[in-house]
């Protein structure tokens, strides 16, 4: 069943329309996937077929604590193992600095085998000191760490200013990347509105208030978000959210392989 | 892979924000899937992950009669296994009474190894004396018996007056619980608008005109109605139509490990 | 866990409410599953569910070209051995004649074991020439040839009168089937408005041009659309771009197991 060395490939005789792909590991072109309750068959099978495509794994919200043990430990061992960034839900990290529980919460993510930490305040309010001490403390553990900005409630503003300068805070106290929020449904939150379209006015403002926006992973769970943001940036943008059944048809949006960009770098009709 | 028996777990560590929740075996806070195809794989894969968060697996509408039959017969062994109660849609029931097989309908189901029926009228009409003889029959054979109210079209009206004593009256009969109908899609039907909104007028006067509404299943197969639901209920409320690859999505909403409701438990800001 | 040949199936017990299903192999009443990205425990699994059920999958857009060899070798291994022809989606080949590999992407996706070709200009434009000649060469070598009609681009026109003519062209070239474009959403294509509902003046329009309308497939990836389908050419009309986790639920729409066309064929309320 497995291709002896003379077997040629479809990437040997195809160029894929939009080139220049990063291959893993990644530092740009990061895949995200949300993680709302794959089984272990489920996780294996999809980490066989496109673990290349595959960046960091979520377990969203607070699912990591609904897991038996043994079910989490060889779900992060399966994920770990093909060098894919696993971490917790931020709304679990929120819930841990409620109840005052932040160097027990890291210490028992780590023991879990986790490896990145996404720290948010998309449910509670938190403090400048607050926030610098969880990025500082999850980085000291040797974390990963992802910030994310913006509320989940979309009665709160997007105040571009205010999101730019908690950006530049959160790297310059150890965060790696910034995940821009755009919750599970990708609508009426953040640059969102309510039927899921980008706002692109704060797109450009807020890209072009950044030294670097590529340091961004923007949570966009739906296609045509997905289509957009590469159309916008280029196949190696940062996306997250991404559905696990939909991670084959995302790389397949990034090189060009479907419709909807391969149409962009056609002759006009 | 397994953990030792010192192993702390999150729950030691942590509060649910949403305190309270059941453990297994429910009478209240039940979740009931709606399984449209689920392979013999899939199915394991989800009770490996989340049995403890399933009561009630319903094979969706007729897709029972469409099974090979040791598929069929190893799911429902596989579901039993785990403490799980199963049955078929109650559409497949309507057309055994249409086609005048109601005893051979439910004596097949139990050959199968079926451990609870629905009883419904959701497309057909039925005369009181014919449900009334479909709840004591599957009862006296042994089911847990599931009823239905509200009809699955949408031009059909959802009077709260009657479905006040349908409900009063099948469970008279033996019916342990009344689901509300959802549909698989939640819009447009019962107690939901186009949009999938729950009429809370509606709600409000059915819940009030009943002895006690722990007796019904909301079929609500949207987040935004889950959501809903628990915040007027509290996690305990009974939720069916429920999506597998939703499960721990619900559990976690339940028990306040997700923004929606995490948020109504934290003080105003 | 197998059963007796004693044992009585639900078949034998009730009739299915839409009769006189096809079975396979079928020339009519085709099912063609949409594969955006499932694992090979997946398709497997899907297989041992609903394999009887499923006559076409299509491997969309060009992920094909994103999978290891040896997975992609095994997904087609394991769909040919049950009977059913699998290929490469359309936008696939649109790349190879673009970048003008017609013949070698031909004879690599003969390589791979696929068994039919999907013909389409949804995203470029194809002279006749260049279509009359895809068509040719992939029945010369033996596929199964499926054309395309209707662009993937909504602001397109879905000319009945060209589309005719293409389909008549099709066949007449060696083009077993002909698909009427619907994409994965179903919306805003084709026949369909941008809220998904068909089209049923184009529809009829289109129908009644044509010397056999069995010729044709359409994509129909909205539970709304098949049932359209269904009511008005009955269980065995062709279904496309069927999302995977809704095969049974389709096959129980076509054999009036589902209340939406159930409803049909009882008396008037």
């Amino acid at each position: 069943m497995t291709t002896g060395g003379a077997k040629k490939t479809w990437q040997e005789l195809l160029t894929f329309p939009l080139g220049n792909r990063t291959e893993k590991p990644r530092t740009s072109g990061l895949t995200m996937l949300i993680d709302k309750g794959l089984g272990l068959g489920e996780i294996r099978d999809l980490l066989n077929l496109a673990g290349d495509y595959i960046d960091f794994v979520k377990l969203g919200f607070g699912t990591s604590a609904l897991y038996y043990n043994d079910v989490l430990e060889e779900k992060i061992h399966l994920v770990t193992s093909r060098g894919i960034d696993i971490y917790p839900g931020g709304t679990f990290l929120e819930i841990a600095i409620l109840q005052d529980k932040l160097r027990e919460y890291l210490a028992m993510a780590r023991d879990f085998g986790f490896t990145a930490i996404e720290v948010s305040d998309g449910t509670i309010d938190l403090s400048q000191e607050q926030r610098a001490e969880a990025i500082v403390s999850a980085s000291e553990m040797g974390f990963k760490v992802l910030t994310e900005v913006g509320k989940k409630d979309p009665r709160d503003e997007f105040e571009i200013k205010e999101i730019v300068q908690l950006v530049n805070r959160d790297l310059s106290y150890g965060a790696s990347h910034v995940i821009v929020e755009g919750r599970e449904s990708g609508k009426a939150v953040g640059l969102y509105d309510e039927n899921g379209n980008i706002i692109m006015s704060d797109l450009e403002e807020l890209v072009h208030s950044l030294a670097d926006a590529s340091t961004l992973i923007w949570e966009a769970p739906m296609k045509e978000q997905q289509q957009e943001l590469i159309i916008r940036f280029g196949p190696n943008v940062n996306i997250g959210n991404v559905n696990p059944h939909e991670v084959l048809a995302l790389e397949a949006l990034r090189v060009g392989l479907r419709a909807d960009t391969l149409k962009t770098v056609l002759p006009r009709r």
